[in-house]
Order: C-alpha cells, then sequence, then structure tokens
C-alpha cells in the first residue's frame, strides 16, 4: 500500500531542493514507500518520484503484475524483458516524463553497476539522495512512537529471558537461533542479524561469526532487536558469565557513564555531533578514546540505521520526535569489549528511553 | 580464507583487459573470493584487486579487526572512521597504489551512493565489472560439480517431501517454513527465499507473498534450492491439487517440452542466446510468446543467479564446465502459471542434469 504521506513529503522535496526527481530501487525506503518487498535479484528496478505527486516505476516484465497490483493504475509501469536489457526503457521513461537531462536523487538500493549502465543513456546528473530520502521520515509519528516503544518491549524481555538462558558450555550460535526464537514468539520479526559476541569477540563491534563456545569468566555482548509493526528496536547489553575483573567492571563504568552522558545531551536544538562528543569525551578522558572507533548511534525506525547519525561532522539539528540510539563502546583488540546501547525519542520533556532492561553490571 | 584461484584469475583478468583495478563490494563475490561475509550496513567498504595478485582492502574502523584476520598482514588495510566519512581514506589510498587516474571494474554490490561519492574524490573511470567478475568463475570444478550435485540431490529430495505433505487448508507461508525446514534438516541452508504461488499467484514469476490457502483444484509452483558446501541448486516444478483441467494439461505440456528443447540444445560451442531461442520457440510456436517474459535461464554456482545468463542477446559461447539453469514458464495473468526449472552442467558427454526429480505432470 503506497504511503501517501511519505510520497508527499518526498515530492515536496524536490520542490523544495534543487533536484527533478528521486529515484528509489529495492531498499527499505522503498518498502516504506510502497509496501513492496522484492525478490533478491539482479535485474534493474525502481519508483521515480517527481513534482506534484507524481511517479513511475521502472520493472523487469516478470515483476510487472506484481507492481501493478501495489502501485494501483494510477501509477505509470515501463517494463522490459532479459532480452533487451533495462536501460532502453529508462531512457524511454526519462524521455517521456522530461527528465534526460536533470537532475536525479538516488537512494542506497540503486547498484553503482547499475548508475554505471544508465550514464550511457542519461545526461542529466545522478546525486546522491539517501539524506533526502531519510530525512523525509525523521519525524516518528505518535503512533510510530508506540510502535518503537513496543519493539523496545520486546526486545528488553528478550534480554531478560536470555539472562537464565545463557550457560557456559553453549556455542553463540546457540544463543543466536534462540534470540530469534524469542522474538517471533513475540509476534515480531528480528530486525537484524542478531550480534552475539564472546570471550575476545566482544571487542569486535561487527562480529559476524558464532562458532565459540561460551565460558567461563566470558564477556558476552548481546546487540540484538526486532520489527513490530515497521518500527524497530535495537538494544545491546554486555554480560560478564560468572566473574567479571577489576579491569572489566571499571571499563564497563566508563561505557555505562558514556551512556548516560550521551542520552543527557539530547534535546531540540543541539546538532547530532554535539551529542556524539558528549558521550565520546567520558571515554576520552578515561584512557580509552582510541578504543571506540565507531558514532555514537544512528536514526531508527522503519530502518535498523537511518537519518540522524549521531556522529562528529554532522551538525543537523535535533528535533522532538527523532529516534536514535546511544552505543559508546570500548572494544580492545584481542582481549574483550563493552557495548550499552538504548533508542531513545526526543520529546518535548526531554529524551524517553525506549529500552528499560538493567544497564548496572550483571554477572550472569 | 582466500580464494587463492579466483584472485589470480581476477588479478590475470586485469592484465589481459583494458583496466587497472577491480574494487568488490559487499556481496557474493567477496564472500566467494574471502570467505568474508560482512553485516548487512550502509557503511562502505570494499577490496581492491590489482596486478600481480596484490590487493588492498577500504574498511569502516569498526570491521577491521575481523578482516585482518581474514586477509592476513599481507594485505594493506586502510580504515576510516565515522568522524571522517570514507571518502577521504579512498582517496589517500588510491593514490598510494597509483590508481587515482586509472579505470576500475566494479562489482554489484558496490552501491550507487557510494559510487557517487567516490566520483568527487577520483579522476579516474569506473566502469561496470560484472561479467568480468562472474566470468572468472564461469567454468567449475570437478569438486564444485560434486557440490552442485548434491545440491540437486537435495533439493529433490525436499521436493518429494513435499509432494505428502502439501494439503488444501494450508497456507503458502506453512509450505515455505517446511522447505526450509526440509533443508537444513538435511545439513544444507536455503540459497534464496523459496517461492510458493498457489492459484493466480502462480501467474507471478516472482511472487513474495504467502498469505494464500491452498485449494482444491489450485496450481502451485515451487521454486526452492539450497546451498551445500558453497553451491547452488535451484528446481521449480509445478503442481495440481486434486485435478487439472484440460488447459492446464495442454500448458503444462508445452512447458515441458520448452525444457526438454532448452536441456537439449546444450552443448559446447552454441551461443547461450541459441539455448533460449530453442526453448523459447517451442512457447512461442505453441501461441504463448507474449506469456513468457523472461530469459531461459541463468548461471549458478556459489551465487544462486551468475554468469552465463540464457537470454537473447548474450553472444557469450558455452564452455564444458558452465553451469545453469532451463526454466521455461508460462504465465497467464490473472490465471495460473507453469515452469519447470532443472539445473544443467555442460560436459564433454552433453548436459548433466543435477535435478531428477519428476518432470511429468503430477496431481497432488
Amino acid at each position: 500500500m503506497i504511503n501517501e504521506k511519505y510520497m508527499e513529503r518526498l515530492s515536496k522535496q524536490i520542490d523544495e531542493l534543487d533536484i527533478d526527481a528521486i529515484l528509489i530501487g529495492p531498499s527499505k525506503d522503498l518498502e516504506f514507500a510502497t509496501g513492496f518487498l522484492s525478490q533478491e535479484d539482479e535485474r534493474f528496478q525502481g519508483l521515480f518520484i517527481l513534482r506534484n505527486g507524481r511517479c513511475f516505476y521502472i520493472s523487469p516484465k516478470l515483476n510487472k503484475e506484481e507492481i501493478e497490483h501495489i502501485l494501483g493504475k494510477n501509477t505509470k509501469i515501463y517494463s522490459w524483458d532479459d532480452g533487451e536489457g533495462f536501460t532502453n526503457t529508462v531512457k524511454y521513461a526519462l524521455a517521456e516524463n522530461d527528465l534526460s537531462e536533470k537532475k536525479i536523487a538516488v537512494n542506497c538500493g540503486i547498484k553503482g553497476t547499475d548508475l554505471l549502465d544508465m550514464t550511457e543513456i542519461f545526461r542529466g546528473e545522478f546525486i546522491n539522495g539517501i539524506q533526502i530520502i531519510e530525512d523525509s521520515r525523521i519525524i516518528k509519528t505518535k503512533e510510530e512512537v508506540v510502535h518503537l516503544k513496543k519493539a523496545g518491549q520486546i526486545a528488553d524481555e528478550v534480554m531478560e529471558a536470555l539472562t537464565s538462558f545463557i550457560k557456559p558450555g553453549m556455542k553463540e550460535k546457540d544463543i543466536k537461533k534462540k534470540i530469534i526464537e524469542l522474538f517471533l514468539a513475540r509476534g515480531s520479526e528480528i530486525a537484524f542479524e542478531p550480534i552475539v559476541a564472546s570471550g575476545p569477540n566482544s571487542s569486535k563491534p561487527y562480529y559476524n561469526q558464532d562458532d565459540r563456545i561460551i565460558q567461563e569468566k566470558d564477556v558476552i555482548i548481546l546487540d540484538l532487536g526486532c520489527r513490530y509493526k515497521g518500527c524497530c528496536s535495537d538494544i545491546s547489553r554486555t554480560f560478564f558469565i560468572g566473574k567479571a575483573t577489576e579491569e572489566e567492571k571499571q571499563i564497563y563504568q566508563v561505557v555505562l557513564e558514556a551512556n548516560q552522558a550521551g542520552k543527557s545531551a539530547v534535546k531540540e536544538g543541539v546538532t547530532a555531533e554535539y551529542i556524539d562528543r558528549q558521550a565520546r569525551s567520558i571515554i576520552h578522558n578515561a584512557g580509552y578514546g582510541n578504543y571506540f572507533f565507531n558514532r555514537v548511534g544512528h536514526g531508527i525506525g522503519f530502518s535498523v540505521h537511518e537519518a540522524p547519525y549521531i556522529r562528529e561532522g554532522n551538525c543537523q539539528i535535533i528535533k522532538n520526535g527523532m529516534a536514535f540510539s546511544i552505543e559508546p563502546g570500548i572494544y580492545l583488540p584481542g582481549k574483550f569489549g563493552v557495548r550499552v546501547e538504548d533508542i531513545i525519542v526526543v520529546g518535548g520533556n526531554g529524551p524517553e528511553v525506549m529500552n528499560h532492561f538493567e544497564r548496572n553490571i550483571i554477572i550472569l
């Protein structure tokens, strides 16, 4: 189903900014705009949004019937078949819509290789449209905040259930499997592949393996979240098996303090980078600045990662209704890592936290 | 673990073709080349392959430890953090490797938006490298053929198990769930989201919903496959619940004949489009040419879809060791569809079929 309000806001951006169209390829953006979740495929397809709410779609012929059903009869669909390739169809559609020499903002769902093929038949200019497209849904509606809260609550419950499930001797992948089951049992789906990083693996923020066996005295970072009615949660906690060393406890306290400082800095009118700095300075001042090498947070909503990005260099002004993570960490390569992550929504009465699971140190 | 032979062939392509480097972003290509399966993320990363087997990697800092572990100490890693963004790091790395004004072939894993950001710091030329990158693994090794066969055999077993499982009253999604369970129970993983398209949904080749209830007299297309030791299977069969009408039977026979004609056309030395035409002409001559609107097949191996693409306009010469699907279909919008798909490997003694599940009409 077309998300009329989102489409309207995107179309309005075209008037306000110096662009002539927005092109959205298969992605969460497309799903949010149209409800269409495409089968993973190498064939080019995409929604072109124009001024005054007009749009058209380029589709492989084998998707056409579905796209037509979703977009309705008022949206023109230009379809192409495998024998001819897609570029001539794009060329024809651009000409018919007076875009052949115009400026088109593209989203993250358009492949570089397709862009290169299109530049052979397009005399205008493509620009990076990620900011435009994500900014158009950056202020959450009241209904979305309710769903974000519910998604956060489900993630809290899953985290709680894991505290009694995790035992030495099980593999990281056993815990991963359990997380997925727990989310499904609560009527939600996973928003991203959960991270279960134990022992020395915990120093890798994006650890993506799952074969290690949990041992006594391990540090474990759990990073998980679900999608509930189109809204995502994302929470990280760091547990200790049996015992935490003095160094681990001390680092945990620094990260927790940074998490709190980040959240306390959130209010309408500050910049994204200001929030990043408030959290980061705690870690820097404790002497671990070199061991926190990513941004403090990312926006969240229909996508797990979207604007606003809470990082140095981002002067975007924080406004009521924005939702994002605060997730400082300290990662000591080859040793261990600690991360404490919550999602907050900016509100008139200060930041509202979507996660309530215990933040003080937990020894399992 | 680095796939030395693949990297060697890619590097050799740089010498043979008029390019200076190959850039591979997160994708099956990257996983095949390095064993690295990255967490889904918006941050730019990629492997640059140069002449003489040299290579370097651009990584977000938060992935660096893992990439280093996978690529070993001999591959230079240039890492960037969220505060600075990735383009300056790419600029520095390109300059250090004398690529600032050269020609770089990119794969399907590089986002268009990242390419646009990079053109601001790059004075050379990006070109579409999909063909180069896929052609470098287009001839399967004997070991790969053994795995393709095993993956095909598992898919046959799953199809067989489904013939007694599918009953009117269940939902498409129940069958989808069962397919995944059956693959997992056989020590394989799904190669792609299975397609279960029943009744009028069967006219959509890429049907991607799953809520319809199976009814008496339904047509059902099942399209499924697994990955076994890095090699994929992909099979489609069309079943009839209780009864098939005369029209359904007649169309089934046309599609089956097209499948056989496609397979019979396979031999070393013909072009990809020749095989497409042999299968397509059967459908065309039966009067259904307008209802078969996609290519006859796609290559398969580590990826479910890769070169060679069996389509009109592709003059690539078929060689021994290539593996691809033959999957003609007839799709009558709003009514029903039929597809019969097998995977074949080109061999000295003619095409070797990887799937043996019954092809004659099956009424459940």
